[in-house]
C-alpha cells in the first residue's frame, strides 16, 4: 500500500490554547530580544508575515527555534501558504488571557515597540 | 580626627532614573518568578514592605540579590527605617516609562498577580 500523502492540514504545527499558557512561559518567550522583535513586527504590521520576511539578526535555523518558542507560548499562529510558513499574531487570544500585555510591550506608549 | 559617622542617607543604595532603564532590563528582572512575586506583593499590598516580611521561598542572601536586581531595574525603591530595609514599588515612575506594564502583569485582569 502506498504511503498516505500528507495534506496541508498535517503540516500545521500544534498550537496551545492561550488560556493554558502561563505568564511565566509568555515572559520567557518575550524576554528574548529577537523574539520580542518578531512580535513587535507583527504587532506593528497588523498583518501576517512569512518567516523569511522578518528583519532578524539570526540564522534561518535559529529563527525557526524562535518561532517555535513563540508558537508554544501561544503568541503566534503558524500556517502554510504554498511553501511559505506564515506567522500571525494571536492578538485577540493573548489579549483575552493577558489583558493589556501586548499594548504595554509593543504599543505606542510602551517600550518603544520592544526595541529598547 | 574621628571617622565621619555615616548617616542614614549614606545607607540608601543608588536608584536609577526609570527612563534610563530598558524594557530588556525590566523584563529580565520580571521573568524571574521570585522577583515577580516580590513585585506582586508590593503591587497588591499598596504599601511598603520590609525585606524580611515578604513571602519568599529563598534564603536571605538570595533575597538580597533579587531585591538588588529589582532596584537596578527601577522597579523598587529601597530605604532604611531604623535597621529595617524597606521596599517601595516605584509605581508612578514605572507607569510613566512603561505605561500599562504593571497592570498587565499584576493587575486583577492580568496574569493572576504574577503567580501563574
Amino acid at each position: 500500500m502506498a504511503a498516505v500523502r500528507t495534506g496541508a492540514l498535517d503540516r500545521v504545527p500544534p498550537h496551545p490554547d492561550v488560556r493554558d499558557v502561563t505568564l511565566q512561559q509568555v515572559l520567557e518567550a518575550l524576554v528574548d530580544p529577537v523574539r520580542r522583535g518578531i512580535v513587535a513586527q507583527l504587532y506593528t504590521a497588523g498583518q501576517d508575515i512569512k518567516c523569511g520576511a522578518f528583519d532578524m539578526p539570526v540564522s534561518k535555523s535559529t529563527g525557526t527555534h524562535h518561532f517555535r518558542v513563540l508558537r508554544e507560548a501561544g503568541l503566534i499562529r503558524q500556517y502554510y501558504v504554498g511553501t511559505s510558513r506564515m506567522n500571525a499574531l494571536r492578538r485577540a487570544d493573548v489579549e483575552a488571557a493577558f489583558p493589556g500585555l501586548l499594548a504595554a510591550l509593543f504599543g505606542a506608549g510602551g517600550g518603544s515597540a520592544g526595541s529598547r
